[in-house]
């Protein structure tokens, strides 16, 4: 991150984009946003918009044209636009393939087409699938798909692959557990969050609330990514990125309860796992993450806490969220 | 496959496709073929045209509704329709994307709406890009794609069993070597025999000539598909076909140029792969594929020599792929 550079982020208006936009303005970068605002929030560019060395792109990235156009010039993309919506894949089968898979592909040919030969990309510890070694490392036995939000994130990772391999381009993939911290508006600490501010006195738990979760403080996350970026030279290089605790969803509720002062009933739907292709434990091995010297600041109860404090600050968070 | 049932074959005018459906008609069932006859030979469907159990539709997996309304009261799809064409990915990138994983995603959601809860896949040992372990078991270490067919065909392999788990369907999966024996139509044994035909006298050979490859005749897939099928129940199994051994491309260039009685002088163009993304050797562990009691009848010398004697026979082949 020496030399000041032009950088391109898909995704920018959204949790992981915007806090990776900050922190590529804040060291002197140019930086080109991409974001079609379907979940990205303009308000999470309040920093970056007045910056002079900024420019946000609406566009969606299945308009092939246009995003080819948006990235002239760039060094670098940072591909973080995604569905993330991975609880209702079977709900709309289609969206992880279009905006995951697809995107991705587009992504990829206009790189090519623009000569841009680096790429950063957020896949999933979701591509584990029921990991049979835990924690998981990067080289764990080849696992069998559980949701289409994985399989669609590793269909991407594959062909991000495929265009280093064939084209001579060099690809970063971070496989991140659920990531935590301010703009952070989708999963559980959100929902019970909001659940709680609205109704105090009951909280609905999916599943039986021992499903175990990891997570990981989005500062670390965007420490990771540029760590990776100056020291890697591979051709393609897969990081997981999560801390090296866990928590159980239950742990996560005592800590929001706690925060906003409430002592709500429970209710669990029961079962072992939150609704089907929920993955009840995800944890990663992210010792090749660490070897570079790499750590995470925030334990996970401290990235809860702060997340909490976010939301309490923000609450125009969750009526854009209904 | 004890009862008579009507099953529906993607590809069903290709090379594995056409042997598949000769097959499925010869034990007593009713199958419905679908075929865009872009690859496909309406002549490799010569044995099944006439027979009333059999149905052509010419369609295009891209056209849903067309692809929907086809399946219609089958019990089972057999997937074989891909692009098939490995090498030439990088010169046309989208075709691997559309045609593999799109053309999937359209099979199952084309199943979904006819409730159809059974698929068998053609996938590809090519999903394990470099493995690091040889010969490759299905629970390998997680691998890294290196060209844009693997990554489509591991793409397609995910949505399936994502479909599996999110929506009570049953995946086989099968992940084949190169597949040698009648109506064979592209790949070494093919460019080598169609070489040597038109100039008996010169053969060039992309790489070395070391490459190792691992092949299986049509009929001990064409077997191992229809036994998994018969005995397994699990939501989603995976099984690598291939034999438990291998060759060199040298070793088939002799057989060939035995078989056709010429002696030509050999241009190797260098290199330990033929192309960018070649995958100098895949060899299968396919032990859990014999644990369920299948063996393969050819060994690869006798599928060489049969499927030269094959394209002999049938010389209008080669001028059907210029």
């Amino acid at each position: 991150m020496g030399n000041p550079a032009k950088y391109f982020v898909t995704g920018a208006a959204g949790f992981i984009g915007s806090n990776l936009v900050d922190r590529l303005l804040s060291l002197g970068h140019e930086v080109i946003g991409y974001d079609n605002l379907s979940t990205g929030q303009e308000r999470f560019l309040e920093l970056a918009t007045p910056h002079p060395a900024f420019q946000l792109i609406r566009g969606d990235l299945l308009e092939f044209d246009r995003l080819s156009q948006a990235m002239r010039g760039c060094e670098m993309v940072f591909h973080l636009a995604a569905n993330a919506d991975v609880r209702f894949g079977t709900d709309h089968p289609r969206r992880d393939l279009d905006q995951n898979a697809v995107a991705t592909w587009n992504v990829l040919e206009a790189m090519r087409g623009n000569d841009i030969r680096r790429i950063a990309f957020s896949s999933t510890g979701s591509v584990y699938g029921e990991a049979q070694v835990i924690p998981t490392p990067e080289n764990c036995p080849f696992p069998v798909q559980t949701s289409l939000y994985g399989a669609s994130k590793l269909a991407a990772e594959g062909m991000i692959a495929a265009y280093c391999e064939g084209f001579g381009m060099q690809g970063l993939i971070f496989r991140f557990v659920s990531i935590l911290g301010a703009r952070y508006s989708h999963g559980h600490v959100f929902d019970f969050s909001k659940q709680l501010l609205e109704h105090p006195g009951r909280l609905r738990v999916l599943g039986n609330g021992r499903q175990r979760k990891s997570y990981l403080h989005v500062e670390d996350c965007v420490d990771a990514i540029l760590r990776a970026m100056d020291q890697v030279e591979d051709k393609i290089a897969i990081f997981n990125l999560g801390t090296s605790e866990y928590c159980e969803v239950n742990d996560s509720i005592g800590w929001i309860c706690e925060r906003l002062g409430v002592q709500p009933r429970l209710e669990y739907t029961g079962g072992d796992r939150g609704w089907i292709g929920d993955n009840p434990f995800i944890f990663l091995d992210c010792s090749r993450m660490r070897s570079l010297g790499w750590e995470p600041r925030y334990p996970i109860r401290e990235a809860v806490g702060k997340t909490i404090q976010y939301l309490i600050d923000n609450p125009w968070l969750f009526a854009s969220r209904t």
